[in-house]
């Protein structure tokens, strides 16, 4: 028997992975949660039949996510995290010494309870001790917080389905509130490749640059993602993302990793003219 | 009825297209040429049943290819194109003024018969007077020349067909000979993602290091390409790509893209940590 497991990437291109076996499949309140062994790409994990991510790629999305904030930032002691389910970006933040407190927000138990036993390579990281997991929807968290965090990143699902929430101005604003007088947002900002993402990249681009005082894209190359180029917002109060770069104090920590390093940092900013022209769009 | 394309990105790993119609189907001496109506992706040229352009995305490749020497090389006259049957790359180069020869080399005829029939939004350029096709084999082509272009592009298939010989020590050998004493030698490098494919991309880099006194890689987000991440070899006799890059001068040319620009040209040089190990890799 061959198994085979399809992300739609659009509705006229797929994405398909052979598949040795299903770990597991269920379904929650809010959504549909599978776990696959693939022969390429290694553990996956689907939500609502969406690829979200897999062991042989997700070092990528997550050390973009957490490392490129940690280089600009000095002094980073609290963060939130509004997704991460699966815990691959509190896995990148607990790296930092300096990190006194990550909390993390994810309304679906059930995916975080899964994540613990069967995506390790990821959740091994709930088990520090600086980790506080609030199962909650991050919409409602971040509201009632002021001035309390140096970072927030954003670690959605897609904006079509339950986290449609997190790509809205009303949030955003939330999110600058709960942040100190130099904190940083960073989230997951879809594919400006294909036209039926393309738009969403644009709305919440303008959203964020509305309640920001600095919004900057960035990008890296992921190959299981639709299109494999994706983006990440970079909105702050005061650091600028390639000005502040500290690149020396970065270095001397010796974080290990596989894809960032700071001169990728600098030139992850560089985007392409067709992405500039989709930005200034009117 | 459905009709979908399906491009084996590796054993594993499927990437498919919903198609319109079949366009033109041909078997050559060396190769089997398909053009594909698609949804998404537009008009697609597939040789021997691999996935080679897409008219949505071959505007990265093309540019990368092309604008990324030109922006470096102070006076390109006399240009060396290996491959290049659909035309996309010289369009990149009839763009300067300043070129005034570009010999094309494709061994098969019929490619660029159908090139010029029904992938004109690359093969117009073929038009260009400065332009001069050769139907012969690139590694005989070059071999006879000395000290007679100022860049060599080699716009190849992938290492594992009628293209293999485009990837050896030997030809690199002569693209030093053929370029002159300040020449720029690029080339499509493959993918660093997928272990099928790193071999060759640590292989050919080897290669054109024991041969050039500059050697280094670029990246882009190619989509339609297995993993979306690309790389091009930027091999030279004296300039440096980063250290040499004439930004001024370029932008002053006003040469209209897509894709590059000369802040994209730094940060396309800024490679992953996995791909450095890879290109150091014993």
């Amino acid at each position: 028997m061959e198994l085979w497991y399809t992300d739609q990437h659009t509705k006229d291109v797929r994405f398909s992975m052979k598949v040795m076996r299903q770990i597991a499949s269920q379904k929650s309140e809010n959504e549909r949660i599978d776990i696959l062994d693939t022969v390429e790409y290694g553990r996956v994990l689907v939500l609502d039949g969406e690829l979200f991510l897999t062991e042989k790629d997700e070092f990528i999305y997550h050390e973009m996510l957490a490392h490129v904030p940690m280089a600009v930032h000095p002094h980073v002691r609290n963060v939130l995290v509004i997704g991460s389910g699966d815990g691959g970006t509190v896995r990148e933040l607990v790296k930092y010494k300096a990190v006194n407190r990550i909390d993390v927000v994810q309304p679906d138990k059930n995916l975080v309870t899964l994540a613990m036993a069967h995506l390790t390579f990821c959740s091994a990281a709930f088990r520090d001790k600086r980790v506080h997991i609030h199962v909650e929807e991050g919409l409602r968290f971040v509201r009632g917080k002021m001035n309390e965090y140096d970072l927030i990143i954003v670690d959605s699902a897609d904006p079509y389905g339950p986290a449609e929430g997190l790509f809205t101005r009303e949030f955003y604003g939330n999110c600058w509130k709960a942040l100190k007088v130099d904190g940083i947002l960073i989230n997951q900002h879809e594919s400006p490749f294909y036209s039926e993402h393309s738009l969403s990249v644009r709305n919440a681009h303008r959203h964020i640059a509305t309640v920001f005082e600095l919004s900057m894209l960035y990008q890296a190359h992921i190959p299981s993602y639709p299109s494999g180029h994706w983006l990440f917002g970079f909105a702050s109060k005061k650091y600028h993302p390639l000005k502040g770069i500290r690149t020396r104090a970065w270095n001397s920590l010796k974080i290990p990793t596989r894809y960032y390093n700071t001169e990728l940092h600098r030139g992850a900013f560089a985007l392409p003219n067709y992405v500039r022209a989709l930005l200034n769009q009117q």
